[in-house]
């Protein structure tokens, strides 16, 4: 689509041109460009809309890449992206050899890191700033930071770190507050940053005195070190200081996040401070779109929509959906259980859940560490804690999970949400680590349910028929095509085909119904295979293993990292029972899967029916 | 030895009836038998003598095991221990069949939750008190956490969400405030309480007000809420508010935690506030004994010392030293080197290189998440970042390791220390999961070197010839005997021995000595083999496995997790290149290993000289 200004901007120069009073109606035609473009695509829309002119500002004031600019989780970079070039490509986001929903390194130098994960960007970005001041650059790094990051830890070593590195240090951090994360935010911080907005007085007024103390002459260094404490002195008398400001920081704000005018003058402002500075802004979440700013929880990301009715276009039941219904029906019988989310009740199934029972629902914020460690205190305590949790997130409580779980032997159970490939939202958020990574963890137990049926058997095994801690992992979406000759399981493994072919395929979860279909291509080429589905992967059955060792050829075709993964442990448990055939490992070998549909993903690396046949095939002929 | 009264102590209901005025005694008594005990076992002592008075108040005023008592690392636990009916075992301590060194709910009903990692005891304690709340139990939970500890991340997470829990959470944070953690302490967080403790006055005065206004009376419940509004108001005004408050709790303090009887009023002050308490106390690490009193860094974790002198019995160098000399050599030459420790810089070999290079040397606090992704900053700000860890706290940065520096590629060196068993520390400390965890990510190389000269090309490689994250591990203390035909290497594998043998044994790092112990113990029966030795251990050299695919039997011996592990990758990529023969790993098989010497965990895991005689004869009669 043509637009008067928008389409005219190929970098952030031709943005410098514009007059001041267009850029509102440059604003307005992001938005449209937004919200037209994420119907189509799916995407992260809300938090989109709300930075469309801290955007602007941004790459009005700060030259870009010289000066760098850090999106802690990258989804809100979208305007960032028109701004820097990628205009043209905008309709591509999200789609398979397109642009990326975040920030990227290979797609442009305007991407200073590779998003993703959240509360990362100041770690990052500090460190980018001491690196320009060993090397006496006068380069600004800039970090972008949304309240909801701020319930994750990481910020507060990077805030507790980069506080002291003092004058010199050319480092901005914007607070983007828009009152909410991914879900409504929580605790303690979002009621102190509403203390600090209840004074909107603040920053003028600090700012009035900060240029009255500006000007008093400074004479020789000792008298402006004086000076200086003098001024520090009268600040903190004159306006209470800010958590930021005892951390070290100068701090700016609140301010109107949506005034183009009034971020340029703060940013400004920012830069003559040569400090590190917390600059605070106020956004609407959604902003500019109706139904996003009603709901910005349900428009933070999205699949593909209807413009006028704001309702998605497609939606059927997901492991996600089941999995809520389980745990709510189940808490209602066991007044044990407890369900905990970092900030995802609605992605992970829990909003019903979070309704009925609001006294047993824990929404941590985006802290999946202290969510596995508190919910050991929970089991401690006597409770039932169920951490229901993304894959790709659960990844930040590798440590948590062996120390203060596995460690302890506390019944703990991990609801692990998007195992596998997640499809649109690429590199950063596939769920390819947490079969390796729990594996190699002590006394917990994991199992990988491939229906809806067995996500529910799977559950009460782990709630009530297992010790120590137990990962129940599931893929993102619907339930697959199932065979005709299906069976729900409770068992660890199961066979299905030929018990005397030659020919044993091995897999768990989704990869199952794509091994199903291979089983039947392959029996019009008349070769018959006979399947092992793992249920529980870790560990691994002895007994399953046993009864394939004679077969001719093991395929074993895995949805998840190589190295490390359940494939490699089968490898050496079939040496250990004295396998001597062929033993051949399909699965993600070092590297980072990049956006595409999931099933162009399975296609990608070798897991979908057609591969799965064409490898066998190719196996026989070896 | 026989104590007047420590060893009358059995458990806390015996300290309960000793007369206040024999409270120092017994404090002194304590300080005795610490002192004695380290000095000979080896321990964490200045951090003990630290807590001596803050132990005996806590079991005065609390009732352990139902109220929990939970304490953050779990290294100053020995008074605790002591008092809780481990006296008569004490000096047993850190031994192998000891008590441990940390708390261990294995050992006592008194050890709430087993220690090691820093930062976490609020999640668990804030877990277990939300239990027994929803259980409506009366108990208290009390988090002993230092002030190092709150340079971790996961404190905030915790106190973000704790701090909203309200009334009738009866829950105690007691902040350990000894003005440094393990190295000293570090940052703006540092700085702030020290403002706090400034002002001595603040807790007495607040005290008073807080009785004045508690005398108010509160006639219904709007009255109620709104005088407590009031009362908040006045607080806020009388007094600067302290961050703690500003996240919710009570906070109290600082008060002498060498007091015993400061320490019991305002634990029942604390009981009585009904809500979540932030106290604060002031100790001194290393407390009645001048020589840790001084140097508490150096007497944070000691080996077995000399009483008179406090001088180490016994020190050789070791790998940390080396790797400390080398990288200060290099940083000489190359000013991009920045190192980058987790308060470790004693422990890590970084002590020199930080007074020479202090503006390239980086103390983040225990803040392994935040280490990982600053190096990624300051990799892409041009240096050249490495970061200097323990194996067992690198767990914490996995997800950073995966998300801000392998995904985006950046040259980022890990010196990851204490790779393997750990011995005395046990459980919670053992280098086991750094070969499979790291095996798991895209894009990293890892070596294993087995002697200090190859330490040190292993650095040059990873410095200067490898592209991405590469992580050079290597175990704590000294290097192992190497034999007569030694060739220090800058290869990715070597080989040792007769090539036409038919048994290969492999294996990485510390193992390689005792694997050429059995292959001249082996010779002496006959048999002959020979020994792939892996420097590189991700990737695994394909070229290296093609050669040995003819043996009629392959050993892997592992110091680390089988499972996840490099002996199952090994497994695999034999299937891949056609070997028919034998494999047999042997590794850590999904446990936690004890605390034992290194000696004797490597028999235990069958990783020593005769254990590999053992296992090959065995596997040859087979």
């Amino acid at each position: 689509m043509e637009y008067k200004f928008l389409s005219k901007i190929r970098s952030p120069s031709d943005l410098k041109k514009l007059d001041d009073k267009d850029l509102p109606e440059l604003a307005d035609e992001i938005r449209e460009e937004l919200i037209k473009t994420v119907s189509k695509n799916g995407g992260h829309l809300a938090s989109n809309l709300g930075v469309v002119e801290l955007s602007i500002a941004l790459h009005r004031v700060f030259n870009s890449p010289r000066d760098k600019i850090v999106w802690d989780v990258g989804h809100q970079c979208y305007v960032h992206k028109m701004l820097t070039g990628r205009f043209s490509d905008f309709e591509t986001i999200r789609t398979p050899g397109g642009i990326s929903g975040f920030t990227r390194r290979n797609e442009s130098e305007h991407d200073i890191m590779s998003g993703g994960h959240s509360s990362v960007a100041l770690s990052a970005a500090y460190g980018i700033a001491a690196a320009n001041k060993l090397k006496n650059k006068k380069y600004y790094t800039i970090a972008v930071i949304g309240d909801g990051a701020f319930t994750g830890g990481m910020v507060y070593e990077a805030l507790n770190n980069a506080g002291r590195a003092g004058k010199g240090t050319k480092l901005i951090v914007i607070l983007n507050d828009n009152e909410m994360s991914i879900s409504k935010n929580v605790g303690a911080l979002a009621r102190y940053l509403a203390v600090i907005k209840a004074n909107p007085r603040y920053f003028r007024l600090k700012a009035k005195t900060e240029n009255v103390l500006n000007h008093i002459p400074l004479v020789g260094k000792s008298l402006a070190r004086g000076l200086y404490r003098v001024k520090t002195i009268i600040k903190n008398r004159v306006y209470n200081s800010t958590m930021f400001e005892e951390l070290g920081f100068r701090y700016m704000g609140p301010i109107d996040g949506h005034n183009i005018d009034h971020l340029c003058d703060a940013l400004e402002g920012a830069i003559e401070a040569d400090y590190p500075v917390v600059l605070h802004i106020n956004t609407t979440k959604g902003k500019g779109y109706g139904f996003a700013e009603n709901s910005p929880d349900e428009f933070h990301g999205v699949s593909a929509f209807d413009l006028d009715s704001g309702e998605p276009i497609y939606s059927e039941p997901s492991f996600s959906d089941r999995f809520g219904e389980f745990i709510t029906a189940a808490a209602e019988k066991d007044k044990r259980i407890c369900c905990i989310t970092a900030a995802m009740a609605l992605g992970t199934g829990l909003k019903k859940y979070s309704e009925m029972f609001p006294e047993r629902f824990f929404d941590v914020g985006i802290a999946e560490q202290h969510a596995a460690t508190f919910a050991a205190g929970l089991s401690r305590g006597g409770m039932l804690p169920v951490f229901a949790v993304y894959s790709t997130f659960l990844q930040r409580a590798y440590d948590q999970i062996i120390h203060d779980c596995a460690m302890q032997k506390l019944k703990i159970v991990f609801a692990v949400d998007r195992a596998g490939f997640v499809g649109a939202d690429g590199e950063s958020h596939h769920g390819i680590f947490d079969a390796a990574f729990l594996n190699s963890i002590p006394d917990i137990t994991v199992m990988s349910p491939t229906s809806f049926c067995e996500l529910e058997q799977c559950f009460i095994k782990a709630l009530y028929h297992t010790d120590g801690p137990v990962a129940v992992r599931y893929p993102r979406g619907i339930e697959p095509e199932l065979p005709d000759d299906f069976v729900c399981s409770d068992c660890d493994y199961d066979f299905y085909g030929d018990e005397n072919a030659e020919i044993t395929v091995v897999c768990y979860g989704r990869v199952f119904a794509e091994a199903c279909g291979a089983k039947r291509r392959l029996a019009e080429h008349g070769i018959n295979i006979k399947l092992l589905k793992l249920n529980t992967i870790k560990p691994i059955s002895n007994e399953a293993v046993k009864k394939i060792t004679d077969s001719a050829a093991i395929y074993f075709f895995e949805e998840g990292q190589r190295f490390g993964g359940i494939g490699e442990t089968f490898a050496d448990k079939l040496f250990k029972f004295g396998y001597t055939g062929k033993y051949y490992l399909t699965a993600v070998s070092g590297e980072f899967p990049k956006q595409n549909s999931i099933k162009g993903l399975m296609a990608h690396y070798g897991l979908d029916e057609v591969h799965i046949v064409q490898k066998i095939l190719e196996g026989r002929s070896e």
